[in-house]
């Protein structure tokens, strides 16, 4: 493949004429940026050039396109489909330094950053505006990457996703072309929606620079919840009856036993060793009330008990910080494991079933698999630990993935829930959506006919 | 441009032998597709195509892309900017056979209908059932039409639009390919988001013959009111307000002191003749009532007064009937008019100045002109009503649009909130975006190579 790209040196000395100091070719620097948080391959890109606005974006971009250099954005590595490997080498665009939040309006709920900003920094940027943005993968990641790969996490099950909460983004494409996609109005149905074809694109269709984001004004009372059940089926089917019931809840998040295992030990807390969701509900002071009345009924009936509530802000934040620590909680029941990853989502109505099917695959396997997830929509993760001197398991942990995906798939359901394709679910895309791949190729090929932008990642172009 | 497509005789022949008696050239029928709700000259196709499944829409494209013959779908022909007008002849895909409601899943609070479902009809099918989809424009369009314009409606303020209630599509491409665009899962990053790539894409990337909608729990409680107001500002600035306090407040509609008129006209109602905004408040008995007792208050702030409340289902129905009515109501103060009729959106923080600004236009005009809108969106509807005898009105109309587009555009708002682009709006979205609209041009010359989908229509390919 590597053969249909020209030489970098040309890219790279003139890229060093536009931006000096500001394009890396050390080793430490490509190396930092040749791997994301996956357990794939890391392969360092042949420089990296630090941006600091979208004109530099697409300067960048028309001198590698001059040259039939590939181009990969780099948010903050925090993905896990392998995601920014530069498998064609070529050259890394970090977006790090293009962190400025130009402009918040709070009469709009809605926010205009640049592609650098992380979620946290933005957080902190609207404290004390009474708004809030809702989209929470575990990691800090950026706000670029979480629009490039369509990130979702705890809050998805009310607030929506990257897809619901993206108004417009500033994009430039692979021949160096910047565009916006939408405007600030609340709705519009001028055209084809581009805004939809770059959430979740990885970086393959074009390199997000500035996004517009939908704020959501705080609720007046936050209530979050801890419970415990005698059997994931039980946690699964008080979460089904809630959804079911039109109960507008926050978060609910399964964590299996062995999950609450990882996290007392990690954690230093004492829950008990079964499992558990952990809850949050939003809304007045009556309706917070109201709905964990509610939930409390359905859990009861479904053998849920334990119950620990945090209403003030840090005790809800230390309750919540287990949850959020449950990657590198999980990691620790198998030192020097890189971790495979599985992340199908469902119909709810499935979701019983699909687990059950997948617990009789963990109970069988030879390494330490927990399970968590994001249930209220049906998504849950597997970290399958294969230990890090038997090759032999990460076969047999692909081999459950495979299976996994097939079963979610059997039931309508998708092979990503929110994690992306990356290098790692090529082939589960593929064997999801055969045709639509097809088209998915048409519109690569037209946005993009020298396969330049992230090469190898979605879509093989071969 | 005609010159670019082949001659139709034979198309038809093998289309005849396909369908039977399901093929009509009859004038009646050609003259009946040949035109939507707007005044845009009527075009007819050369002959209508009643299809009964995606395979037999894949089979008729097949056939008219062998002898390169455009393709319309028509769904009930409500549309109001030109959307099914044969400009360059061909076959109209009548998608009103495919009625079918395939599947409803009451557990995951979705269903699978045919494109030729009207909106009514699946309303009446899930009665009984708890569940309702929200998007309702005013007419009883199909929802392979809505989905295919990006309809809203006055429940997007709270259930957003088509947009955000679509899961997945199938769709036949401009070569008879099928694909499915998505799954039942809640939410996806598996490859592109090609079901929001269809979604407004006006029947011109492919044609949408199935369509898995997002069903919603029947709330508890559902409170309707009407409320009078001295002028258009106070009326907004409550609205600007409501919205900003993140009270969920299910519908928000403005109707000016003309529109009320023209109801009282229409539907023999006794509304003070002054603004007006129509209410609609859902969730648990506390909770509306708590909406309503804060939206109160908002009100009276802006001089708010003759609240009329309505809780019985009937009630409701004959309060928000008005409503519904408002475009023919409308059309009944110039009889024999063709109204000309904008759809601007903008941020909210800007819709008292884009309005005020707008009443200058409408009080200096020399024809009637009546304000309505979905003003929780910040989305805005003018009916100007050119005198039939008077053609220098029609342009006259037709500057005071343009001006109001460009205002909006100057605000970072849409030309089009919810009506899409069809003809009468194609120069409008290229002012809007005129980088973006080179970018769909190449996704449609990738789609749809020989421009047989809807020719004339969202984009001039010429």
């Amino acid at each position: 493949m590597r053969a249909h790209y020209g030489p970098v040196e040309n890219a790279i000395s003139q890229l060093t004429g536009l931006l000096g100091d500001r394009l890396a070719t050390t080793a430490a620097v490509r190396e930092h940026h040749g791997h994301d948080e996956s357990g794939f391959k890391p392969l360092p890109p042949d420089a990296v050039a630090f941006a600091q606005s979208t004109e530099e974006v697409s300067e960048i971009i028309k001198i590698c396109a001059q040259h039939s250099v590939p181009i990969i954005a780099y948010g903050t590595g925090t993905a896990i489909e392998g995601h920014v490997q530069a498998i064609h080498g070529g050259i890394c665009i970090d977006m790090g330094q293009m962190d400025q939040i130009l402009r918040v309006n709070q009469e709009d709920l809605d926010c205009t950053v640049q592609a650098g900003v992380t979620r946290l920094q933005l957080e902190s940027h609207l404290r004390d505006t009474g708004l809030f943005f809702p989209v929470d993968p575990g990691a800090d990641a950026s706000l670029g990457g979480m629009a490039a790969t369509s990130a979702s996490g705890t809050n998805a099950v009310r607030y929506g996703t990257m897809k619901e909460n993206v108004l417009s983004l500033t994009v430039v494409l692979a021949d160096g072309r910047i565009i916006k996609t939408g405007t600030r109005a609340k709705k519009s149905s001028a055209g084809y929606d581009l805004t939809h074809l770059f959430i979740g694109s990885e970086g393959t269709l074009g390199i997000i620079t500035e996004i517009t984001l939908r704020l959501h004004g705080l609720q007046e009372a936050i209530s979050s919840a801890v419970c415990s059940f005698p059997t994931v089926d039980d946690a699964i089917n008080m979460v089904i009856l809630t959804i079911q019931s039109g109960i507008p809840i926050a978060r609910i998040e399964l964590l299996d036993a062995l999950m609450m295992h990882a996290i007392n030990r990690y954690s230093k807390t004492d829950y008990p060793e079964q499992p558990h969701l952990f809850l949050e509900f939003h809304g007045s002071e009556a309706g917070v009330i109201e709905q964990a009345e509610a939930v409390q009924q359905i859990a009861s009936d479904f053998n849920g008990s334990d119950f620990t509530w945090a209403t003030l802000s840090e005790d809800r934040n230390r309750l919540w910080k287990a949850r959020h620590d449950a990657y590198p909680s999980a990691l620790q029941l198998q030192p020097g494991t890189q971790a495979i990853t599985t992340d199908v989502c469902v119909p709810i109505s499935r979701l019983a079933e699909c687990i059950r099917e997948t617990r009789k695959d963990i109970d069988a396997a030879s390494m330490p698999i927990v399970m968590l997830g994001h249930v209220g929509d049906g998504n849950f993760h597997l970290a399958i630990l294969p230990h890090p001197d038997h090759p032999e398991e990460i076969e047999e942990a692909e081999a459950l993935n495979h299976r996994l995906v097939r079963r979610a798939l059997a039931m309508d359901g998708t092979c990503s829930g929110e994690h992306g394709i990356g290098q790692g679910k090529i082939r589960f895309l593929e064997e999801q959506n055969p045709e639509g791949v097809v088209l998915m190729r048409q519109i690569k090929q037209a946005m993009d006919p020298h396969n330049l932008l992230n090469p190898g990642k979605v879509l093989r172009m071969d």
